[in-house]
């Protein structure tokens, strides 16, 4: 296997510029919820090259509607496919799920872009553009190691099943349709922007708005109203102290390196409708992280009841609730026993090629390995080139050197837990 | 002078009716920012029928541009005129301007009121209406007086100067551009919603934005980034103890059952733009309180020097200080001498006709009275039957009895303050 992880190796360095182009042709298409079957377009075209065995479909929203973990803001997925293209093992060999979502989040105000988030500009060692970090570029390392192992005449025992999925940034139902539709393995990869660090666990989060109430009065006689905006302000205290509490609980040593393993975030606040008036109503919106061996209901029911304890702080809760809502996306956590033969070989792939240890941490997000993981029940690791700090960001980019290695990584990694069939 | 007060009174209350149907008109014509010729057009009427010396114009924006206590949305004053009508003395008495202001307020959502805002309904001795108390009931009362004099066949040695303007609730363009056309007087009187109290001394107000910085992070990684939320809430309690300060200063007796004699309110929040990103900008919105014998200028020196303290309290600031701005409307403060014999001329007629004393107090918000005093240099008293909590409200409304009473107060003090003549 020495003699094939080299020629693998060389192959990749061979083919950088193959790379390079696939991932320009996905990032140039915009990928936007509801826009991406251009994209997918490519993705299926290439695995043809790839000589797999291909399933496309549109999925189903009406079945998906009535699955108790279907979130998404529609249940029409015309022109949205799925793409699945499955690379069939001799037999006898552990199969292992490769999945990448290839939907983006839409660019923002694209003054704030240096170069136009779709032009995938390449300087200096990166890839700029929308969608390029979260996830194209890990897409394109899972066909690149398919593509190395494929012509270095490489035959399999276990099957690789690659997706391509719709709808991760909005809570999964592609890779929901794709369970439900039978797809499931021995274990999975996602390579999301980790920055090459191995996910065992990951993270979940719901999105919550609490709507917090005053008392209107004119400015001027301001001691006769009461402010929902200075109401919110304790609100908001309040929720910051849930989040030290749940977070004192964690001890986890996945989560030694990060300051709040899972944060609540207060991310919206709009309150009021005149300045010279006392406000009466103030929502904020935010995300409260799930913890990996936690289940999203007991999150909800902690918030619910931490916030019912709001009149023991102030008596004006008493009379005047705050409103808990839950709402738009919602993703699952997942973890991985940390003695699992994937996350063993992956670690030792990683060292092969990188010469040094990998970071192994817990997420500080979602992604479609929480449903992979409670659904479908498929031991799931997230590893993949980009990095958090630029996704969803203005002047995204991946270091494509990242996204080689992660291909050659993936690519030893399938050797290993596929195994290579002697016929 | 008994006699003549004691006729007057009773052809008030003769005539209720009169008044009723001029107020029901006047609140019918709904006398929006940029829309007050038809409600203007019904005192022109009235102004006639009392044989008044009328002028009507529409403000000059370039001119009122120049001017240093222009404020104004617009300078373009095309179907929104001021009108003024003069009942002229037999000369040797005090001249007395009676300045109430025909625009209104928006109605907001007309699903809150249970009458239309333009209905005029009567119910229970109270006529509902969007500017009913604020303050079309004011004008009524001021016309009822001079009708009440006209018809007992009074004549007066001072001059009445009635004034009906425009742009109060813009800061005061309409009443700026009748002191610039040349209309002055020895005392002057404004019927805004005092509930029958006497405001001796005007609050000013200014409003102002404040923006508050962060730095943008993921969601699940929220310690990267720092909450614009966070900071504001900073801001505010810092904003919140400016007017702790400022108040703790004022010992005028005037103010001695205000709890906060001038607010600083935070009326508007608005920050963030995705629940699961901390938020990089918020804006607050809110109105200063500019006390009786404080300039403008002070008032905004005080915030520009209180704001720039806040890197004392959090380091953050002095990179990312805060942003002040102030925008749109402003009133200016007004006072009037303690012993000013037309406070004590209302004073006692307000005795005679209400059998009580009145209650004395500095009022908690601005009229045109500021400029009366700051521009016009005329002694301005503040006293009018409609009340401030249902002013800007839905279902506002004017008790009618009040308004019948501050007519027959504002009738006898006319009497006394510009004397009747012998002819």
């Amino acid at each position: 296997m020495g003699d094939q992880k080299e020629m693998i190796r060389r192959w990749i360095k061979q083919n950088r510029g193959k790379g390079i182009r696939l991932l320009k042709k996905l990032v140039q298409e915009p990928s936007l919820q509801g826009n991406e079957g251009s994209s997918q377009a490519i993705v299926i075209e290439k695995c043809r090259e790839l000589g797999l065995e291909i399933d496309i479909w549109e999925p189903n929203g009406t079945t998906l509607l009535n699955h108790p973990y279907f979130v998404s803001p529609r249940n029409n997925f015309m022109n949205s496919p799925n793409v699945v293209g499955v690379l069939k093992g001799s037999g006898g060999g552990k199969s292992l799920l490769l999945n990448g979502h290839i939907d983006v989040v839409p660019e923002g105000d694209k003054a704030n872009w240096e170069y136009d988030p779709y032009s995938a500009e390449v300087k200096d060692g990166k890839l700029y553009g929308r969608g390029s970090t979260d996830m194209k570029g890990g897409n394109v390392a899972l066909l690149l190691a398919l593509e190395a192992i494929k012509e270095m005449g490489i035959r399999l025992k276990g099957d690789v099943i690659f997706q391509s999925v719709i709808e991760e940034e909005s809570g999964g139902a592609g890779t929901l349709a794709a369970i439900l539709k039978g797809y499931k393995a021995d274990g999975a990869i996602i390579p999301e922007p980790t920055n090459m660090k191995i996910f065992p666990k990951q993270q979940g989060s719901l999105w919550f708005k609490v709507h917090v109430r005053g008392r209107s009065a004119h400015g001027g006689t301001r001691y006769e109203g009461v402010s929902a905006i200075e109401k919110s302000m304790i609100v908001i205290k309040h929720l910051l102290k849930l989040e030290m509490i749940r977070n004192a609980s964690i001890s986890d040593p996945l989560y030694n390196n990060t300051p709040i393993p899972v944060p609540i975030n207060i991310g919206k606040i709009n309150g009021g409708n005149w300045p010279s008036s006392v406000p009466d109503l103030v929502t904020i919106e935010g995300r409260m992280g799930v913890a990996p061996e936690e289940t999203i209901d007991n999150a909800k029911t902690e918030m619910n009841k931490w916030l019912r304890k709001l009149p023991e702080i102030d008596p004006w809760f008493l009379d005047y609730p705050v409103e808990l809502d839950w709402f738009g996306a919602r993703w699952v956590p997942g973890t991985i026993d940390p003695e699992h033969e994937l996350l063993h070989l992956l670690r030792k792939s990683f060292k092969e090629v990188k010469e040094t240890e990998p970071v192994i941490e817990a997420s500080p997000w979602g992604t479609d390995g929480g449903l992979l993981t409670a659904v479908g029940e498929i031991p799931t690791l997230v590893f993949g080139p980009g990095t958090t700090e630029v996704a969803h960001y203005p002047n995204e980019y991946i270091e494509l050197d990242r996204m080689f290695e992660v291909a050659e990584i993936i690519a030893c990694t399938i050797l290993a837990w596929c195994e290579v069939s002697e016929d």
